[in-house]
């Protein structure tokens, strides 16, 4: 695969344009207001998938949003990789923290990324990663190189939970037959150092509402009379961690996988420096669970996170009212072998139970997944490992990461095959946050890094 | 003053239509939006004043929104009557929870109220309340029956804390000289019982906000690794009061004025059901400090209560994200002798030291108002009571309120003279909240007992 360096160099211009044109349309899968966008999005991917050489290309239609599937079959009698990715962004508020539009891409350098970075909400997840895997193939299948079948299921419901894709993966369990799952969704430890994530944790989202008198009060003749929903919400809510930054759930932790020393000395080994963490976010100190440093905190530990938090008088000056409902958005983090919905249960149990005489409380669950880990002696990861080594000079080292891919549990338990995260984004890259940006070099890298992959794979897998 | 019930019935309709009019103007202090609505409003106010039969009236110019004066002196030798009442109004968010426009006035009929009430932001608060003395001016002057010289101040910032009329009354103290004030922006015990409001509860409104992350953070990737400022905000919130639900910020309570035994039993004389308490607001039991009753919370007993929270992720669907920062509206009633500016120091002393080294704190003073007790055996109360005993046929009972008008000390201080709340509003009008209305029958009420009032304060200041 001597060509694959030459053909990203001599096409690059082109890939980067190509992945522009998908950044602006706005794809926010979690506000209805952009349902339009979020299919036209998928419509693209489409096209893009059938330019690259997929032999059949189909837009399957869900409860939800479409998901769009793509095969190239060479030979049944040879391995099949399916490749994951989500063509939906997450919402790009606020918007004011953003130094150019967040649906109109434009390419600065930083720091990090001195060959240049694409800015816009999607770059890096998952429009990016994913559009990565679409040209790998395009050039596999211009200079006949791809090794075995390859198939692309690529959904828009991830960052709102992806309720269709589990209906859709349930429903197509032949038409998903695969040896091995390949998912760019992730991030990796630096340009000079990567990694393949082994672990993943997993999500609880609620929302709750907290309702006291009937109407808004006027804070004089009522305050101090009445439960006040936004004070009893910010009670119950301080009341989810103890004064070590446990929670305090009932039956929370009792699932929860605990590390060996081995496996945390294994996992302290990857280069990190709390100082640079914390001037990077600026921060004076960081802040979590006692007998945790930061590195397990946001990744082997779980995690209760207030997400969004709203009620009573928000807008210019002041306003003497006690309101008559407040509403938070929470999110749990899971980890290998706690349960999603059965720790959505205990939440609910539990913070209707605390809630004073005063008020009534309701918990809505959102949605969620289970945690996931893989094994590093399977042949993907070895592929996988290979195909870095060979790109980057370094073997990559493997890590658990903090966020959550619902999907790949409900992968591994419907199709019964194992998912390879081969991420190149970066931490820096501001996912989910104003400025999302993509670095040139990451994503060139990755389309140079992934048909090393199928090559390995197949190799291997012989 | 035999003519006042006939003049009263005879010129009903357009007392109603006149303040009709003064409510379809939307003067909402607090938001910027409105600007040309308030001044509008003044001078509607101006207008009226003229027609009803001042000799002087004038706009004054202030650093914020103008100042109605208006005068009728008779005789300098006779004693001066100062009406202050305010122009603007709340905020009417929430504006789905009106059932008729807040700006469109309606009248309809409720159980309290048969003879039907005025449903509009500001019926009540303070544009109706204010228009009685000005239809009552009328009556006196078309009568000749206004006993002494009267003056007239209506301010456009009650709402928000009224800084520009305490500009205007340091700078105006032979102006607005006078042997009694006036005010009617209070609430009285039902239309059966009327009661003069003896004590007002001062106030501070501070606005805090707390920052962590310098940038919106995935809470996947940082979730329990870094002080999530909402998680922080809520902590911080809770940890204001204790189990008791005593306030916790050291010094709060070093100079509230205690009750004795015997006022406390004569204040629980006022008649008041728990039971219809708990229905009106749908809840199932009422929330405050340990070791005082409903009535005592809301009124001898200074509080502190969450007015506004805001942070994170707030729209529709769900987001993954630990925000930068969060904020929260915060305003404290005070009881007599609790400086406001001093516990507003107090207040922003303890919230900054208890905060956590992830994140840093800002708390910036909106306004304040000091508590005030006026004495039941003042001339000014007597007249009061004489009117009420004439026109609802029982004396009226004073009580202690638990909201504040920050300008009555200020009053004193400034005027060296005291301050008789005359009001005519009732709990259940809901001022501050979506459809507050006031009883055609208050109104009329209002406009039948203030000119009593001038009577028996003259009669019993020779």
């Amino acid at each position: 695969m001597e060509n694959i360096k030459a053909y990203v160099q001599q096409h690059k211009d082109r890939f980067i344009n190509e992945l522009i044109e998908l950044l602006k349309i706005p794809s926010v899968s979690a506000d209805t207001a952009y349902s339009q966008d979020v299919i036209d999005t998928a419509e693209a991917v489409k096209e893009s998938l059938t330019k690259a050489g997929c032999d059949y290309v189909e837009t399957c239609d869900t409860p939800g949003y479409p998901i769009i599937y793509g095969e190239k079959i060479i030979d049944p009698n040879l391995p099949t990789v399916l490749v994951y990715g989500h063509y939906d962004v997450q919402p790009p508020d606020p918007l004011e923290l953003w130094t150019s539009p967040p649906f109109e891409p434009v390419i600065k350098t930083t720091d990090i990324h001195p060959d240049g970075a694409i800015f816009a909400r999607g770059a890096c997840d998952d429009k990016g990663q994913m559009f990565m895997h679409v040209k790998a193939l395009e050039y596999m299948v211009q200079n006949n190189e791809l090794p075995c079948n390859v198939k692309f299921m690529i959904e828009g419901e991830e960052e709102v939970g992806s309720a269709s894709l589990a209906w859709f993966v349930e429903r197509n369990q032949e038409k998903l037959k695969n040896d091995v799952i390949l998912i760019s969704d992730t991030g990796m430890i630096s340009n000079q150092q990567p990694s393949i994530t082994t672990g993943l944790r997993g999500l609880s989202y609620v929302e709750v509402e907290v309702t006291g008198p009937n109407r808004d009060l006027h804070s004089g003749l009522y305050g101090g009379a009445v439960a006040n929903p936004i004070n009893i919400l910010a009670k119950m809510i301080a009341s989810l961690h103890d004064e070590n930054n446990h929670i305090t759930i009932p039956g929370f932790y009792d699932k929860v996988q605990e590390l060996s020393a081995e496996e945390r000395a294994e996992m302290a080994k990857a280069p990190f420096s709390l100082e640079r963490y914390k001037n990077a976010l600026n921060i004076a100190d960081v802040y979590g669970e006692k007998g945790y440093v930061t590195n397990e905190r946001n990744s082997i530990r779980p995690t209760l996170d207030v997400n969004g938090i709203w009620g009573g008088y928000t807008g210019e000056g002041a306003k003497t009212v006690i309101a008559s409902k407040a509403f938070a958005k929470i999110s749990m983090r899971l980890v290998p072998n706690q349960e999603w919905e059965e720790i959505t249960e205990l939440f609910t149990k539990h913070f209707t139970s605390i809630a004073p005489a005063g008020v009534t409380v309701k918990v809505t669950p959102h949605h969620g997944g289970q945690g996931y880990v893989t094994p590093i002696d399977s042949i993907g990861y070895q592929a996988a490992n290979k195909a870095y080594t060979e790109t980057f000079g370094v073997p990559a080292i493997p890590v658990r990461s903090g966020g959550s891919i619902p999907i790949v549990a409900l992968f591994e338990k419907e199709l019964k095959s194992k998912t390879i995260l081969m991420g190149f984004g970066l931490d820096s890259d501001a996912i989910h946050s104003p400025n999302e940006h993509f670095g040139i070099f990451n994503y060139l890298k990755g389309i140079e890094t992934i048909p090393l992959f199928y090559k390995y794979f197949v190799e291997l897998s012989k």
